[in-house]
């Protein structure tokens, strides 16, 4: 059973009154009325699975359980509000560390202006794990879901991609954290931003058609925006460059650049999609929050995800991360 | 560090606009307009910590995770609506049993009158775990919580406690699950039921000051109640009948039953207080759902809980059980 398999089982849903979408975007969208809607989503981290307390200080990882989560207000365009947070805490865990945590999981919470209003507390045989639920609100007329992408338009990331997964690789092969040629690339794993601006700027702007946030990297999260716009897409290799720092780390690590871009996930860039004559405003949004804007391709009516090189078009499937590790 | 302290370390929070209750009872209750509030709450069940595959039946289990989340909706009088869930799944896990399980948590959110709409699902090298967060939703003014309670208010319970933690005892002792005699015992730890339809009857009656579920047994959420409402209560001992099976079920395992019903918890009934004065309306209403109601206690301005046995009363602490077993 694959995790999109237990999805689908967990899907088989009625259409519940006042549900907008339900499961498969990145939150849920409930009718509050007056033509505003609320946003839910829920994430969870597991130690040794998402995260190595042997070189994730506390209080990052702390800030970037509440990142993970706010980024998928952002991806709709939302604004954050409140957050609920369960922790499941080992035996005999170390309370400083757990001080830590918590501090830098509150000052997140300041930072992206939602308060944390509930949650749980358990005994967790293997290791920590952290579940926040996260609840957003926007007006109805802004939101950005994943079906709503045209054939033609271009698709966008708000940033470099491949970054968390070069920082997760360098801190695995043990690489200094202080090295400042990587710093933005230790800094995008340990301590992501949710871009919550942009997306809020994004939704706003009527310019976009689809959007959601870049989790799993483009070569999962794009191929299910076509999967639910009913359409195909074409990545151009060409348009991927890789930072000075990203090659060099794909260097030291034996890895491919382009493999990390596309496939390496946690960036939390967001990923969207719009006419492609409106590329100068939306660089100007993207700019006003001091972000790039990055081409990635092009939606088409042929069905799946593909990668052009050197105009020479490969197919692109699930390529992302399995948390399931069955493939 | 103890659970409570760990709860005031992440509390430390500012008052956030349209939070009417944040962390602290059943349910956070924030303000949706025109009188009508949210309820949002989260539980977590751990393997090994909250339930034994080795006699728990994934169907109940699925039930049960559903049941435990939609009870803290019932304790502030609300209506369940919405839920999500976290699954954290352990390597190589039995699909048939993954897929029994989503069968009964999909049949309790039809019966409980709530859709699953999103969440998560992760790896869990520590065994199954699932986290749930579920929303609800109620008028303002019919609002039940924790901090309301008078002095010379009754205690009442909805039903037969220590049921759950007797049920849990005989499991646990190797107990024939078929054996009729034990069956309302085997049940309510296996497969509870959340009050909800007392809970929303109690709410709108306007007669009651209080109410809490009884998730550790009313030595400790009683002692919740108490300290969120300046007020202290004594229990008396006399009221704590136990029924024919809760007794035997107690010989058999060597164990007190009185203990159980103080201190048991998982029975998910119904804890409120109301003036005394109120009691056959009370009852009427507790019968409508076929439910009993038991007077355990009054409310007073002495400080802290207290058992009254024979005349006789003695402090009765934070008893229940506490996850992190540091005490």
């Amino acid at each position: 059973m694959k995790e999109r398999e237990y999805i689908q089982d967990l899907a088989a849903q009625a259409d519940a009154a006042g549900v907008i979408q339900g499961i498969g975007d990145d939150c849920a969208v409930l009718r509050l009325g007056k033509g505003r809607v609320q946003l839910a989503s829920m994430d969870t981290l597991v130690e040794t699975i998402h995260f190595d307390r042997r070189f994730h200080p506390p209080e990052l990882l702390g800030r970037k359980v509440v990142s993970v989560n706010v980024s998928d207000i952002a991806a709709m365009g939302g604004i954050p509000k409140m957050l609920l947070l369960s922790s499941g805490l080992p035996p005999g865990f170390d309370e400083d560390w757990v001080r830590a945590f918590n501090r830098g999981f509150l000052t997140a919470c300041t930072e992206y202006g939602c308060a944390l209003v509930g949650g749980d507390t358990v005994a967790s045989p293997g290791g920590f794990s952290f579940t926040v639920t996260v609840l957003g609100e926007m007006a109805e007329k802004d939101l950005l879901l994943r079906s709503s992408a045209e054939p033609g338009d271009a698709v966008y990331a708000s940033g470099q991609l491949g970054a968390a997964a070069a920082g997760l690789a360098l801190l695995q092969a043990g690489q200094d954290q202080d090295d400042p040629d990587f710093a933005p690339l230790f800094a995008r794993h340990l301590n992501p931003s949710a871009r919550v601006e942009l997306g809020q700027k994004l939704a706003t702007s009527g310019l976009v058609h689809a959007m959601m946030d870049c989790s799993d990297g483009p070569a999962t999260d794009l191929a299910h925006l076509c999967a639910a716009s009913g359409l195909g897409a074409v990545l151009f290799a060409e348009n991927f460059k890789p930072s000075a720092a990203l090659a060099e780390a794909a260097r030291l690590c034996g890895a491919q650049a382009l493999d990390w871009m596309l496939k390496g996930g946690e960036d939390f860039e967001l990923l969207f999609t719009a006419a492609p004559d409106q590329e100068a405003s939306l660089r100007e949004l993207a700019a006003a929050c001091g972000l790039p804007l990055l081409c990635l391709g092009r939606m088409d009516r042929e069905p799946g995800l593909r990668l052009s090189t050197g105009g020479q078009e490969s197919p692109l499937g699930f390529q992302g991360y399995n948390h399931f590790q069955e493939d």
